[in-house]
Parts: C-alpha cells; structure tokens; sequence
C-alpha cells in the first residue's frame, strides 16, 4: 500500500472516451458558436450525443443513469469534458446543475429525488441555484444573507431579491437559500428550499450581462415575493442550509476547476500548435527563450492546479472536511488558468485577440471564476484563519 | 535651472478643461453605449462638442485648428482625454488618425498636407495606417513585410494583404507601408504610399472581430490588387519607410499608453468608490487589507506608468533617439494598465464582471494593447539589445 | 515653461564625477573586503579621498562644508554614490548620518549645529538615530513608542529601549526619539534628544546580527536607563517629535532608495557583462530569450524606480507634504531593487551566488530594505488610505 | 483501485518518527550554531542520535543498514528531515551523499559497493560528485564537459578542473564526470569514475564562499592533473555518464525539493507563530489582510510544490522517464520555496532579517537552489521543448 496517482482503468477509459467525443463531436459546435450554445436544441442534440457515446451524466449514480463517479474520478473526467466550453454541458455536468444533482442525492428525500432529481440528472430539465444577492446582502460574505423565509399556515413564504443566478432562464426549478433564523450580519440558521420556477411568487428578471456568456440559461436577477412553498419543498431539514450548502460549494469549486483546467489546456494547445508553426525573426515562435518561458509556465500551472485539485478530491472522497484543500486548489487553478490562457493569447499575438480563435471568449470566461464560488481574497482569507488556529491548536497541546 | 515636473500652466489648463468635458459630455455616451461608439453621427456630435469646449485636436499645430502640443503636453492632456474610452474620438485624438497626422505633419509635401491632413485634422475625415500583415507577413518582425509596390509607367503599383488595419472602415485614405526592395525577411527598403479609399485596386475587407471593440472604424482586412497610385502618393523618399515608421510610432505607442493610463485611472476611481462604500464581513470594503493592497498597488502602477511616459516623451521633445525610453514606457504602461483594471474588477467582484459597470468592457479594450504597437516581448528583446550594446560600447572605450 | 527632466549642469558634473570617484576609488576597497568598511581608519582615507576629489558632503549646506543640493539634486548624486556600497559612507552621505544632517539642518539651534553638525557634516563624528523599539514598542507603528522623557529638575530623565539603532556603535551622539506625552497605543507627544555617547545613562548593546552588514557602526540595542539630560538637549519643540521624524523620513526614505538604485544599476552592470561574454549552448547567454527577458526588466525597473523617486524629490523641493509620493517611491524601489538584484544573481549562475561576485552580499544588503523605512505593507496601507480619502473629500465637493 | 494519496503507514510513521527527532534533537543544536554544522564530531553526533532514535539513512536499502525507502517514501520523510537545515545531515541524506547512495545501489558493481557504499550508507565516510566545471566548462549545458578521461596502460588519466563539488572537503572519494569521447560543445560520451580522495593526481582547491553555508563539506573547486585510476574505478560503462547522471540527477532534483520543503514549512511556522501574537496598528498581525494573504500564500506555494513532488516520485517509481515532471517539480519548489522563505521574512519584519531567528539564515541557504541542479531557465527551455515534441508527435499521428 503506497500513494498512487493511476486513475481506475474504467475511468481513465471513460475520460478517454470524453476527450475523443469532444474533439469529434463537441468543438465543431463550440468553434461555430463562438463558445456560446445557440439553444435549447442545440443542447438536447448534443446531450443526446452524449449518450451515445456512453459519456453522459459521469457524476450522477446508476439509479440515476450516470456512471457515479467519485470526486477523483470526476477530476479525470470533467477536465476532459472541460476541453471545450461546451462539453460540460454536453454531458450534463455544467454549472449549476451538476453541483445540484451532486446535492440532491446526498440530501434530497425520496419523494424530491423522484420529483426533481430523476429529470435532471436525466437532462430533462435544467435547474438553478439561488444563494448569491446584490449587495449589501449575501455575497462573499454568508452571513449577509438578507432573503427571508417566515412560517406560514402549512408552509414558508418567501421574500427576497438574488442575483448571478446562474442558468435561472428555462430553469424547471430552484434551489433557494433564505434566512430561518437571525437577521443580516449574524450567521443564524438559513433553510434550503425547492421552487418550481412555475411558483407565481418567484420571478426571473433580467439577464446580467457579464463578461463570461458561455454558461447556458444566463446569470440573472430573481425575485421572490410573497412566494408561498408547502412544507415539502425544504430540502433536508429547516436551519442547516449553510451546512448543506458546504455539502455542495466544496464539490462545486471543484468540478469548476476541473472544467476551467479543460480549457486552460485547451489554450495551451492552440497556442502551442501555433508556436510550433510559425516563424518570426528568422526562427520559429516555439524555438524563442521568451515563448519557451511562456509555453512552460502554462505546462507548470497546469500540472500545480491538476494536482492540487486531485488532492482535494481525496480529501473529500475519504470524508475530511477539506476546507483548506479545496480552498487552496480553488485559489491556485482560478488564478493560474487564468494566466495560462493570458499567456496563451500573448503567444498568440494579434491572432490570440481576434475572433480566429478562441482564446480571447476563454478569456472572457475564465476571468470571473476568480470571483465567482468565493473570490481569491476570501478564501486567502479562509485559509490564513485556519493555518494561524491549526498553529494555535499546536500550541495548546 | 534644475528638474521641474510642472507642465506649463496653459497646458494645465487645457488638461482640466478636457477631464471636465469627458466628465459631463463624454461619459455619459459612453455609459449609455457600454463604451463603442454608435455611428458616424455620433462622433461629429461629440467632436462638435469638444471643438465648442475648446479642447479639439490638441496634438495638431495651429495652422491646422489644433493646439499644437509637443508630447510632454499631450501626456498631461491626453490621459485626461483617455479617462473615457469615447474621449480620444471626441477630442480627434483616437488611433490611428492621431498618429497619422502626427506624421503627416512631419512628413507630407504641402500638397498631401492640403489634400489630405487639412481635413484628417479638422475631424472631415477619418483615415487609416496599414502596415501590419497576417502570417508569414510583417507583424513583431517588420522585416518580413510581404506588400510589395513596383514601378509601374507613371507611378506605383501595390499589392499585397494587410489586417488590423484600425479604423479602415469609413477611412477616406489609407496610409499603405508597401516593400520597394528586397524581399521578405530582409530589411530591404520600404516606402509609404497615400492611397484614396476610392481607389479600385484597394478593397475594405471584412472586419476582424476582436476582443477589443471600441477603436471606431474597427480591425479590418484590407487587400491591395493591382492598385495603381501616381508618383506624388509618394510620403516622403522611396525606400525610407522604415524610417518615417520610426517617426510614427515612438510617439505613437506613447500616445496609446496616455490614453489607457486615463482608463487605468478611471478602472481605480470606480473600484475606490465601490470600496469606499461597501460593507464586507462587518467591515468596509476600503479597510480590508487586502483591497487596500490592491487600491495601493493600483495608485504606483499609475504613478510608475505616468512618469515613465512623461520621461520617454521629455526624450522625444529634445530630439533624442528615445528608442529604450519609448520601449519601457510602452512595456510597462501597457502591463500596469492591465493590472490596475484587473485588480480594479477584482476589487468589485462579481459588480466588476457584470455589464452594470465598464469594467469588464476595459478589461476587454486593454488587453490587446499587451500586443498591439509590438508585443511586450519585442520590446523587451529590445531593450535588452540596446543595454548589452551600450555595455559593449562602453567598454570598447 | 514645460516640464523639463535635465539636471542643472553643475550637478551633472558632480553626479559624473562622483560616479568616476566611487569606480576608481571606491569599487577597490568595497572589492577587497566583501563590501563591508573593516575600520574606522579605513572610513576617514575614504572620506579624505572624497574630500579631494570634490565630493564629500553633497548633501551638507556650504555653510557646513558641503555642495547644498536639494532633493532632486541629490537624486542623482546619490544614485552615483550607491554604486558602490561603500559610496555614501565615503561622500558622508551614509544612513543615519545623512538623514541627520538632514535634519539637524532644519532643526537644530545654533548651539546645536555650532556642537553637533558641524562636526557631523566635516566627517570628524558619526551619529545614530534611536527610534524603533522592539516589540511591543515602536516599530511598522510609530504609536506604539514606549521610552519615556519625564520632567526632572533642570532637564530630562530618558528611560527605555531601542533596538535597530543604526550606527550606534562609535557614534558621538544619538538623537533620541522618547514619549513625553500619553501611552503606549494613543499617538499622544514625542520629543527628540540630543543625547551625547559619554552620557552613563545611554548604553550601547550588542550588535544584532543581521543580512545586511554593510552599514558602519552596525544595528544596535541601545538602552537609556535614567538617562539625565538637560534642557537644551531637546531638539526643537517639546511634543513635536513626530512632526520632525517626518521632516527627517521622508528625505531619508527617498535618500535609501538613491542608494539602492546605485546598486540596483551595479548588479545589472555585473550581470550584463557576464552575459554578454558567457557562452552557454551555443550561444551568448545575452542573446538568450530568457536572459534578455531578466536583462529588459531589470532597466524597466530601474528607469521606474528613477523616475518615481524623482517625482517625490520635486514635490518635497516645492514644498508640497508628499506624503503619498514618498510611499510609492519607496515602496516600489526597494521591490524593484530586490528584484533587479534577484535577476541579476539568476543570470550568472553559480557565479552569481559565490563570493567571486558581490551579487550575493548586494543580495543580502537590500532585503532589509522592504522593511526598515517602513514595510511594504504599511506604506501600501497608507496610500490605500490616502487614496480613499482623496476620493471622500472628492465626492464631498 | 483508485488514486490514493496515502502514504503506507510504516511511511507515515518514520515521517513522524523523524519530526520529532528533527523537533527534539536537531534544532537545538541548529539554532545554537546558525544553522552551520561546526564540525565532524558533530555531525558523528546527530548521526548517532538518528541511528539511536531509529530513523537513519531513510534511503539506503536494507541491505546497506537503510529503510529501502522508494521515492514517493522519501518524500514524506525526507520534508520532515528538511524541517531543519541540520535534519538531513543527521539522517545522512544530504546532498551530495544522499545522491551517491542512490545511484552506487542502481551501478556501482559488487566491489565497489563494499568499497564505496557500505560505508557511505553507514555515514562513516563522506563523499563529492565532481561533475560541475567553471565557464566555459560543463554549467547548466552538460555537454560543454571539458575534463576528460583518456586511456593509458592499465586505466585512465583524468585531466581536468570542477567547482561547486559540494562536500569536497574532507571527502574520502569523489564521482567524476569527465569526458571519454567527442570535444567540448558536442554531447559525445562521458563517463563516471571513483576516485579515492588520497590520489595524488586529485587536489581539493578552495572553499568556493558562497551565499549559502549549511551544506557540511562546502563547495570546492577540484583539480584532476594527470590523475590515474585503475579500470576498476569506471563506474558502470564506459560512454554511459549522461546516462547514469540522468539516474542521479532526477532523484537527487527531488530529494533537494523536499528537504528545502522541509525548510519553507519551517519558515511559515516561524512567521505564523510570529504573527498570531503580535500587536501591531491595534490587531493582531495575523488579523490584518496583507499579513493573511502572506500567510495564504505560503500554504498555497507549500501544498503545490508537495502535490508537485509526490507526482514525479510516483512517475519515477513506476519507472517513466518522468523528465518533464521532475523539471516541473524542480522549478515550481524552487521558486515557491524562495517565495515562501521571503514572505516568512517580510511577515517578522526586523526580527525576520535579525539574527534573532533563522530565517535570514534560510533565504541565503534557498537562493541558490533555483539555480543548483539546473537553472529554472534551463528547466523551462526543457519543458517547452518536450511539449512542442509532444504536439509535433501528436500532429504526426
């Protein structure tokens, strides 16, 4: 018995599998698109692909049509899928669904599994998570939490505007994070909810227009008024949301780095095939010291965030908290796939910027995952506190 | 007589007469447009307006309605300018139109200047500079320019394809770098042409999408076919191309760095404002640690670019070479900026990445300028060949 | 009147001539011994070479036998004199010395001047400057000063600890920093003491080791112990001790970065002449992407670091309080420094860090650099908060 | 079967084994001596302590009194005894002892085993690799070998000049590397020999000073003039030096990495003890932002230089190549290590440059190690010319 890194040989056929189905079948749609899924059929096709290629729904367990895979086969397989910014969709493992399927198998009932999961993990229907609100509410900081769910007769009612609602357009549903306990600044207890998007008292507002445009059903504004819910649509129990919650952020920032390292090799690759091509000053771009420093410094980053990521992965496959690890990988992959890509557009020069390739919509897509699931300065700030009371714990002992 | 970094008080002046105008003229289309220029229409407005603020074309010489500024002066007016992406249009001080006529200036026969920079100056009309090419042509390498332009009975004839030709479309001219000797990968001798865009051998392809949008009159594919100009086309001498380049785009690459140091400054103000205002785990934003390291760094980014621009210009206006002052400026400036407008989304979270905001609409805008106007690795090799032959030099005393 | 970046002729040529002193003169001793002055005898045959050669004292006003230069002025002189480590403390323009001259200058009485600058300023005495304490006292937090000066009959009765005190060992006398009004923690009044070396209530302590061992007389902990002195030992006003510290710091701060920048310019002058000899896979190390990378950004830093240092002299010459362009100027230099020194070790090899070179030893000397003067972290922090400030009162308008 | 990061626990357990012994033993005396072992007896003492406390010569096989660690063992181990620049001397695997074991076991034939490597195993006798040579000789580019080995009657005569042969100095033999076939410049054939430190044609030179101290034996220039040895001194074949120095050079890349890991976790326990109990600006130090990212930082480069590590181990022990993922290991921990040292130095302020602790001892001893064992530059031309070849390879299918 000794550390291993060799992946499970199913799985390692599966992600061979993903890659080879992206580049046959997931780029052409991407590079036609400009990285952007044109609609909704567009994604029944390429999810029905998917499935024929026997690569749909990796995370999802058999019950539910999916391979089941473990966080750290999951990191194999996502970044394969990752290759394109299509391909997670494709396989029915983008944001915010996969991440939602991830939670509702680990706490939905019987009852809300059939009802909400079945479909999903089937891509049937989409879903959305809605946690994040405008300022001065719930953002970086949990605790801000200023949307409200109070008792009502047979029920909850809920009150409160979100926003960066993530894939909220044509969502069948939404998981929703309100307030049971406490007021804004203090931790409380918050309570998840399931939302038919049906709900007359929930409304889909207005897309936020971002620099990222490549995840399917938008970032939008949702509204909750008056929104009355039964008794069933709490997910697990009342006032454990922010727990539940840790059950799905830890999985999530990670699925996020596996399909953002996708694409950071993905730039690589392009830059790299166009280093080995082409000829200035007399040599070849790939033969010049500065565009060597370049093109390792991605091998570099791309190799640190890879193993960074699997190391979280088994900490949260053996069941650790893993707050630390998997801060730690969120920070370093957010940052270095986004020089990799930066780095990959500079070795590319005028070609990296225009339209002729993609690197400039990665670009665009990668830049906010340094905000997005907890800004680099917050978990910096996460895992400070932890290392300075580890160190105390020492001194106690 | 000693060091004084005051700029002349009429200068000062005409500075804070520009931020006035971008503030309450300028800015406001700018918001409503997020930050690319509607139409034709538009920019007469705008430049109707700064002729009415008394601040129009402030790099031309008087005889032709501007104010005559040498480079010193420009760096204090136009980073004023460059404070809204729409300023330098407003103020007939955008790419390539201001390069151009600083050249012009320099180098036409007072016929071309008559006919041709007369109406470029005075906003009538818009022109171009075509000399960067696609692969395998001249790009960080001007030696491998491909264009070639042949003696032909009575004048010229030119041929060959050019791309990022900024602002071709709607251009009246094009200002064409064509090979007269040698071929590509040598140094050879070049020479500039004045070509009508009436002319039928020179056709305005399509438009080069490009992360970048704001530049008006876009990135564009032009072709050069059996195009037949007349002998007093001629700019300047045959064969002294390379040359007048020279004298176009030392000042030119600067003239860019003021431009995006007002956005830099810009990108600061708004991510100060936003943390002077907003409330994060109990504190205000602007006294976290770590914004504040990111608001510092942010203000000696600025400072740094600022003096080394106004250093590289100072060299120009005495008649020096300049070329290592005007490389450092240029690398520096062009990766400061894009520093502070990171930091300043990163400081705004997920407000900076969102359309609410120019943020993300800057990010996108400076980003080429790492690789516009020569890649920083180009300049860096540069600097780096004038600091070993300046040691060789020295010691060869 | 235009912003004009040329030094007055005079000081050229003693900036020309300094720098032809400290190659032939200096360089020779500083190479025999590691950098680091072996005595006090060797010290007055630097300082009498100085003397001869016409540049001893830049600093000092006539009246005390030195050249009167203002900031700017000293600005490059000073960078000539860093060239060498052993430079300033030849010119007499060594921390603390230089900074107390400085000081004593704007003072100090004329009895003072008459018994303590005079002889300062000729050479005849060193000095030192006992401010910083170990913690819990005055250190990155000058409000944390924690020696007292009580009331006694007829003068002052001085009781604490220094440490860090540079130049103690040897010094005449040291001008004293102690606490006269409130406690530990509030800002309350400071008063500086002329506080001769004969007095029995100072005491010398050991030497601290340190990285850096190149300043004379070396850092000490130095303690007062009912130290009596009397009236017209207080140097300036009772409680104004914080308001002098800045009249000394800010010139003295600017003063350190002079310095460095002189060795900034040496380690690269070292390096590039190793690169450009050295040949290393077929080729010149200097003409290696990599190597011409470091080469490119050790001038960029450089030419900034210049550049904001002089930025920050002009605003101190003209009066202004300059708070905010000193922080940025000593910040961003003793970085840049760093890392200049850094590159410069990274390119020669093996070479580079064995004691065939000084690049180790000039290593050594500036890290400490990011530190004493203030940390990074504080200056950052001040002009965060300055920055902020500035847009409040902005917004207040 | 699935990737496992755990290590055996008998691993697990000498790695603990060890950080108590390095706690309890080693750092008292390395504290009481800066770091620097003083003498033989000394380190005959802490050898015996480590025999005694059941953790010498991790590395060794059993067979030559050793643990048989393979190198994903090594790694756990061998960055507990790096917690102590003293740490790896007492387990008698330091560089470049640690080396020689490794590769004696994998060439050395049975004579020389019993000659050579019992006792270096054993700790009874110390050893050099004599195979870096001043310029123009074998630097960062082995095939500049200059020192040669030619046939004569019974044997060889080496001729040729090394430096940086750490351990040198009271070695009782040396592994040369000197040329057998081709000149300097071409790759040609070298080869390995023994060479007993009583040959009279070998004579250790001068103690290279250097910017680091701790490694016991020094680095050395020696001279082989005329030196004869017999056949039986060839190590392995004849021609086949580079191909064994790859056999040492990649494990010997890794165990320096996690020895100087060893240290940079050292380094952070200093500054965050530092941090969590000083006041300063009325907090904590370790409540303030710039301090927490400091701290973050470090456990971020910490986590990824061992996730970096571990995965070349694992490459190596199950027999790749694994060039890429050790150059990859090599230059992230090398850099990160550097990184970390200085911000535990910067974190400690006056202290952190104060003799007072030893961390200025440890960012000299670091410094060096990005460029011992190639490099980074070099490092990098290496990864991106395999990914180039690696795209090549991958078009070419």
């Amino acid at each position: 018995m000794a550390v291993d890194l060799a992946h499970d040989p199913d799985v390692a056929a599966l992600a061979e599998r993903t890659a080879r189905f992206v580049r046959e079948v997931v780029i052409p749609v991407e590079e036609a698109h400009d990285g952007v899924l044109p609609s909704e059929a567009a994604r029944v096709e390429l999810q029905d692909a998917a499935r024929a290629a026997g690569v749909f729904a990796p995370h999802a367990s058999p019950e539910f049509g999916g391979h089941g895979l473990d966080m750290r086969a999951r990191a194999a397989v996502f970044e394969e899928a990752g290759y394109s910014l299509l391909g997670p969709i494709a396989l029915n493992i983008a944001a915010p669904d996969e991440g939602n399927v991830h939670m509702l198998e680990r706490i939905a009932s019987e009852q809300q599994k059939a009802r909400y999961l079945a479909p999903l993990a089937a891509g049937d229907v989409r879903s959305c998570f809605a946690m994040t609100e405008p300022a001065p509410g719930a953002g970086s900081d949990p605790d801000a939490l200023a949307t409200t769910a109070t008792r009502v007769d047979g029920g909850w009612r809920i009150d409160g505007r979100k926003w960066f609602t993530t894939g909220a357009d044509g969502a069948a549903f939404a998981i929703v994070m309100a307030r049971t306990t406490g007021v804004p600044g203090d931790r409380g207890g918050a309570t998840m909810f399931l939302v038919d998007a049906t709900n007359p008292g929930m409304t889909v507002g207005r897309h936020i227009p971002t620099l990222d445009e490549s995840l399917f059903g938008g970032h939008l504004e949702v509204e909750f008024s008056d929104c009355r819910v039964d008794d069933d649509a709490v997910l697990g129990e009342v006032d454990q949301g922010y727990r539940y919650a840790q059950v799905r952020l830890g999985p999530a920032r990670l699925t996020h780095c596996m399909r953002w390292l996708g694409i950071a090799r993905r730039a690589q690759d392009i830059a790299v095939a166009w280093a080995a091509g082409r000829q200035v000053f007399g040599s070849r771009l790939a033969d010049l010291g500065m565009a060597q420093a370049m093109i390792a410094d991605n091998e570099i980053d791309i190799a640190a965030s890879r193993a960074l990521i699997l190391r979280a992965c088994w900490e949260l496959d053996r069941g650790a908290p893993a707050g630390t690890e998997v801060s730690i990988a969120k920070t370093f992959a957010a940052e270095a796939v986004w020089r990799v890509v930066d780095r990959a557009v500079q070795l590319s020069g005028g070609r990296g910027v225009s339209g002729d390739v993609l690197l400039g919509r990665f670009l665009r897509e990668v830049r906010p995952f340094r905000i997005y699931d907890g800004p680099s300065e917050t978990h910096r700030w996460s895992i400070a506190k932890r290392t300075v009371g580890r160190h105390r714990a020492e001194q106690a002992r």
